[in-house]
C-alpha cells in the first residue's frame, strides 16, 4: 500500500512568483486528504494531476488566510464538477461561521453537504479513523490556535504463512485464532507459537505535519518515531529573534523536533519569501538533523516504505 | 499617456492548470485599476511585474468567486506589505458585509482602511473620477446582479500652438482665453478663430469591460465608440442554449455588441475550461466583427493611440 504526500505548497504568507503558499496531499492507498488550502490550492491539484473529487478529507491547520483561503474556491469547484458526497473539513473554530457565511454569500447552490469538524487545538485527539489510517491532532504553539497533524497508518492484521498452514494442517478454526494472535495447540498436543506462524505483512507508517509553529517539545513528543515530518522552517537562523516574534521555527527549531521526536526523515517547508532559494535553509537542519530536505512544490515524498 | 490593458485571467469558472479566472488591470499613465480578482490575481500581478501597491482602486463586477474570492488574499497581503492608504473597493452590494466578514475573521490588524463604494448594477452611473479618468458602471444581464465598466479619459485641455503666440504676439491673458476655447481679438480689430490656434494634445479614449453577461444591445448603446472593448465569450455557437441559460455570451453575442457599439477592436474571454484552445472562438467572432483578438493571459493590449 503506497503512503506518499505531495506538496503543493511550501511558501508562507507573501505570494512569491514561483511557489504557492501551504497545502499537501497525503495519499495511502489512494485514499486523499488535504492538509492546508492556501490560495490557489486547486489549480495546484489539478497541474499534478490529482482529482479533487477523490479528496476524502480537509484538514486545516490554523485560519490564517495563507492556509485555507483557497479552500473556499475548491469548494465551489467540486460543486460545478457534480460532487454529491459529503465533504469532511476539519479545522479550528470558527471555521464553522466561516463556512456559514460563504454558504450565504457564495455557496447558495452547493449540490453537497460541506461537515465541519471542530479542531480543539490544546488537544492531542483523534479527529478521523477508517479501517486503515487514524488521523490524530497535534497541539502547537503558534499566534492563533494551531493545530498539527499526525497520520498513522494502523497496524495491520496478522497473516498466515502459507507454507506453515500446509506444514501443521492447520484448520480453518486454528487460522482464525492465529489472525487473532493466539498460540495454536495441535492434535498432537504439541504448541505452536504465534510468532512462529504469522507475520505482519507491513509495518505501520506515520507522517507528521507540523506548521505553523514555534519549537514545541510536546509537539515532538507526541509525533515520536514518524517516518516522515514535516516541520515549518520559516526563517534562517539569522532571523531567530524574528521567528520567535512571529510564532515561527527557525531551521534549528525544525531539526531539533525531528531530532527529538527521532523522526526517520525531515523535510522542511513554509519558506519566507526573503530566500530566493532554500539550499542553505537545509543545510542549516543538516547541522543537527542529517536527513533533512526540502519540501519542493511538486515534488511527492515516500512515507516509509512502499 | 499611456493607456493599456494587462490580462492576468481568462478563464471561467472552472479552473484549468493553464489559465487562471477573470482579473485585469487597467494603467492610465501610471494610474492603476485592477478589475474583477478571480483567485490566484495577487501572485498574476506579481508575475507581471506590476506591484499590488501601486493599485488605487478594484472594481468588481459581481460577486460569483471566480470573479472576487482573489481580491480577500490580496487585501492582506497588502497589509503585509505595508500598505498604509485606503485601497477603495467598487462592488456591487453584499461586498460591504463580506468585507466585514473578512475583518472579523482574517484581517484583524489591516493596516490601512479597506472602502467599499456600492454599485447599483441597474444604473448607468459615473463610479469615480480625477482630473484625467471616469469609470461609468454599465448595467449587465447575469444572473446575479453584475456591471461592467467604462473607462473614459477625460478629453484634454486645448494646448495653443506655439508659433502662434509669437505669430500673432498673444499675451498671457489671450493664450488664457484660447485655452479656454474662445476666439481671440487681435489689436489690429482681427478675429483669430480658437480653431486656428489650439490642438488636442490626443483624443479621449475609452476601455469597456462586459462581463459577466448575456447579449445587452442596450450595454453596447452606454459604451458606444469606445476604443477597445473586452466581453466575454464564454461559449460558441453551438453552445447557445446553454449560453443562454446560464446568462452567458457566446461568441456571436460578443461580436454583436461590438459592432452595435462601433467598438475600434474587441478582445474575447472568460472563456469555458472545455475549451482546450480558443483560435475558433475567435473566428466565430470575426464572422461578425472583425477586429477581434483573443484576450490572452500576460498580454497587454493598447486602448486607441498611444
Amino acid at each position: 500500500m503506497g503512503f506518499t504526500v505531495t506538496i503543493l505548497g511550501n511558501s508562507s504568507a507573501k505570494p512569491t512568483p514561483h511557489a504557492h503558499p501551504s497545502a499537501q496531499v497525503v495519499n495511502l492507498d489512494e485514499q486523499y486528504y488535504l492538509i492546508d488550502a492556501g490560495e490557489g490550492v486547486q489549480r495546484q491539484l489539478i497541474r499534478r494531476g490529482i482529482n479533487p473529487l477523490r479528496l476524502r478529507a480537509v484538514f486545516i491547520s490554523h485560519l490564517h488566510g495563507d492556509h485555507c483561503f483557497g479552500l473556499f474556491p475548491l469548494i465551489a469547484t467540486l460543486g460545478l464538477e457534480g460532487k454529491r458526497t459529503p465533504l469532511d473539513i476539519y479545522a479550528p473554530a470558527p471555521m464553522g461561521e466561516i463556512l456559514d457565511y460563504h454558504r450565504k454569500y457564495f455557496w447558495d447552490d452547493l449540490p453537497y453537504e460541506v461537515k465541519w469538524h471542530e479542531i480543539r487545538t490544546t488537544e492531542h485527539r483523534l479527529l478521523m479513523e477508517n479501517s486503515t489510517l487514524e488521523v490524530w491532532s497535534i497541539p502547537l504553539r503558534h499566534r492563533v490556535p494551531t493545530a498539527g497533524f499526525h497520520f498513522k497508518e494502523k497496524q495491520p492484521g496478522l497473516n498466515v504463512e502459507k507454507f506453515k498452514i500446509e506444514k501443521y494442517g492447520l484448520s480453518i478454526a486454528q487460522i482464525v485464532a492465529a489472525k487473532r494472535g493466539e498460540d495454536i495447540r495441535l492434535e498432537s498436543g504439541e504448541v505452536i507459537a504465534n510468532s512462529e506462524l504469522t507475520y505482519r505483512p507491513y509495518e505501520a507508517r506515520s507522517y507528521a505535519y507540523l506548521s505553523d509553529t514555534a519549537y514545541s517539545a510536546k509537539a515532538a513528543s507526541l509525533v515520536h518515531g514518524t517516518d516522515l515530518l514535516y516541520h515549518e522552517a520559516t526563517y534562517a537562523m539569522s532571523e531567530e529573534m524574528l521567528s520567535r516574534g512571529r510564532g515561527h521555527s527557525t531551521t534549528h527549531d525544525a531539526a531539533k523536533v525531528a531530532l527529538k521526536a527521532e523522526a526517520k526523515q525531515l523535510i522542511i517547508g513554509h519558506f519566507s519569501s526573503r530566500y530566493k532559494q532554500h539550499d542553505q535553509l537545509r543545510e542549516e537542519c543538516r547541522e543537527i538533523f542529517e536527513n533533512t530536505l526540502l519540501a519542493e512544490e511538486g515534488k511527492t515524498y515516500c512515507v516509509g516504505k512502499q
